[in-house]
């Protein structure tokens, strides 16, 4: 008799975005001529930068000559791309990261989850709340939590509350903790860490012997020069830091799908009886078994954002969800509602008016002015009482949203 | 103090293809002028169908319209390539197979290791012996097994052994097992199975409550019109069965990345308290928390694979590549070699000749005419004194090839 991965009972039902794609879907069907705007799921929607696609369709026709065609590339992505990457994305900013540390993916959805499989069962893992759901979720899934509580959390993770009152910067734990998850510019509050943040999180995993999954995916919207992009800007990181980075948010990918994921040689964590292991030879031996390397086509069009002309279009597409941004902050603020992020990342972080609830004001939202958003609760019980507000969408759909919502919710 | 997951290190060191291409480096380096030819890993050689190249440079051109602009997908896959899928592939072959269970990857070598995640630890597993390694070293990395044995195979693993005397089908086990992999056309042995023993699997399957993965990977090449292409031609396979397939081989997407899982909703799996859990709510929930959907351009791609013109040229490049396969065997039978498979299947199964290892045939066929093979006994110990040869290759290769071994190991 097979059995199943019981773990995965443990799961509340939905995953938070399929769950509003099943609210919306039923109010659309509901209300058809309703004028629905989303500004929920960080999904981008502005065209592919033209290098990209110029590339890709160059890299497509590659594929139709014998001479140029392309089988089976290395599983940890090209070689161009990974150098590229590794000079303008780190080394230019003074980080020690070789073109070999870098694993291109199809995701860091896929990243952030899989990571788990190289480490042991018996750490303490630390997440934030409000967190992205699917550092915690994969853990469940892993079976390193027991049931889920009456608030939605998972007995056996550490959750450090990230609040208006510590600035949405997770204090550092006094208890010892394995793995620790971080996010900056985070989502889902858009707050960021200083670089004095960040070491003080690289001295703790260092004195524990922890390992930081630095989520980096919204790197590209930082607007203030002295905020940190990557955590191997501070020194010592390389020793205890795996970091994740996205082509979805800054170059428009979510559908065209490419990341990547840095594992330094410096990385280890121990077995049992205390003998360290290399984590970059247990990554590459997991990415070479599982996993056969992203399309060529997606990498040529991913190593287009490092050419000229693609830095300078990424940068236009930032720009422009960043002054979608902008609008954001400044309409709710200037309808009496208090706001955070939306400077340094491309999410507003909204606290509900009249004290609604997330989910409440997730209704209201949808049913009287068609807007769509993020209910705060879905990212962890600390996210009660807020909301998320994308900056992803054209400026039309963000200045009528912005129109309809303060209408409504003027406080 | 982070640990890893101790049961990476159970693993020998090298996944077989990256062992190859070590060695195959290492003497391309030594012999720069050594006019190597690849007939080992099991890679296409030939340019992508016209239509599959067309409808993905249109998919690009969306991409740079806001108006047909690709944000995050489905984690399934888009409908429009789900339903081709189940029409042209399944339900085309009487199989009771719906858009609704095929769930679209970036390749099988993914799916066949990550199906794991949602079946509990304690099943009982049987593989082949040869076998196609990612079965078993997925297995291992998931704490499924105990050490490798000096055989090389592992402790908790049932190997069913395939060889000539069995004609590469094994035997139905008299034991109880809960998870069997099965791959029909055979990698590596290109051996095929009838409907009589996929019925016998199935029966076994049934009565013990078991799951099948069946990889099916290679079922265009099939040539005999009696050879079932999918499992689910044999009634009641909907209940025991997981099917994967690929456009890897038919279509050339070996660098493309696309593939398909399909998950029947009927199939459960038990609880340790007994209780029935579909595996098609587990893997939706597992692809929709760890999985972010296949690029929107390489979907389109696989969907052209379904046109008119797109079906007459995947028809023409397999028609290709099986005629290496038959001069492979028609040339080494002739030299006095003993091989099977490459029949429904793009594999040459050879004896190798006066009785050299696996690994010796290996490095005399590189060193002495510079032509590149799989040893069988990277497939298993079972495969010992066998040899893998690939049809995946010009005509011009393929002929050069057989020209050099015949010449040399004429026996």
């Amino acid at each position: 008799m097979a059995t199943v991965n019981e773990n995965y009972l443990k799961l509340k039902a939905g995953y938070l975005f399929p769950e509003i794609a099943r609210r919306v879907n039923a109010f659309a069907q509901e209300n058809p001529q309703a004028p629905i705007i989303k500004l929920g799921i960080g999904d981008v929607t502005e065209p592919l930068p033209e290098a990209c696609r110029t590339a890709m369709i160059q890299a497509v026709e590659d594929m139709g000559d014998r001479a140029s065609f392309k089988g089976y590339g290395p599983e940890q992505g090209y070689p161009w791309l990974r150098e590229k990457i590794a000079a303008l994305d780190f080394q230019s900013r003074g980080c020690d990261i070789d073109a070999s540390e870098i694993f291109i993916s199809d995701g860091s959805k896929c990243d952030t989850g899989n990571i788990l499989d190289i480490f042991g069962d018996n750490n303490t893992i630390a997440v934030t709340d409000p967190v992205y759901p699917v550092y915690v979720d994969t853990n469940v899934m892993a079976g390193h939590t027991g049931q889920a509580t009456e608030s939605g959390k998972y007995e056996g993770l550490l959750y450090l509350p990230i609040t208006a009152e510590n600035n949405f910067t997770a204090e550092i734990p006094s208890e010892k903790v394995d793995l620790i998850y971080l996010c900056f510019p985070n989502n889902p509050t858009g707050a960021t860490a200083t670089k004095d943040h960040l070491k003080a999180w690289v001295d703790y995993a260092k004195a524990h012997e922890a390992i930081i999954f630095f989520d980096a995916a919204y790197e590209a919207f930082i607007t203030d020069p002295t905020l940190p992009h990557s955590i191997y800007e501070i020194e010592g990181a390389r020793d205890c830091a795996i970091e994740f980075r996205s082509f979805s948010k800054n170059a428009g990918f979510t559908g065209t799908r490419c990341a990547l994921t840095v594992v330094p040689k410096t990385l280890t964590a121990k077995t049992s009886d205390g003998t360290k292991v290399e984590l970059h030879k247990l990554w590459n031996r997991r990415q070479s078994t599982k996993f056969n390397g992203v399309s060529y086509i997606v990498q040529r069009g991913a190593e287009a954002v490092y050419s000229e002309a693609g830095q300078a279009q990424v940068k236009s597409l930032v720009s422009f969800y960043m002054e979608n941004a902008k609008i954001i902050c400044e309409k709710l603020t200037a309808a009496g509602l208090t706001v955070y992020g939306g400077v340094n990342a491309p999410y507003v972080w909204v606290k509900t008016p009249n004290n609604l609830s997330s989910w409440e004001f997730f209704d209201q939202l949808l049913s009287q002015v068609n807007v769509v958003g993020t209910p705060g609760s879905g990212f962890g019980a600390a996210g009660e009482g807020y909301f998320r507000i994308s900056a992803f969408n054209s400026r039309e759909n963000v200045e009528e949203a912005m129109r309809r919502i303060t209408e409504k919710f003027k406080v």
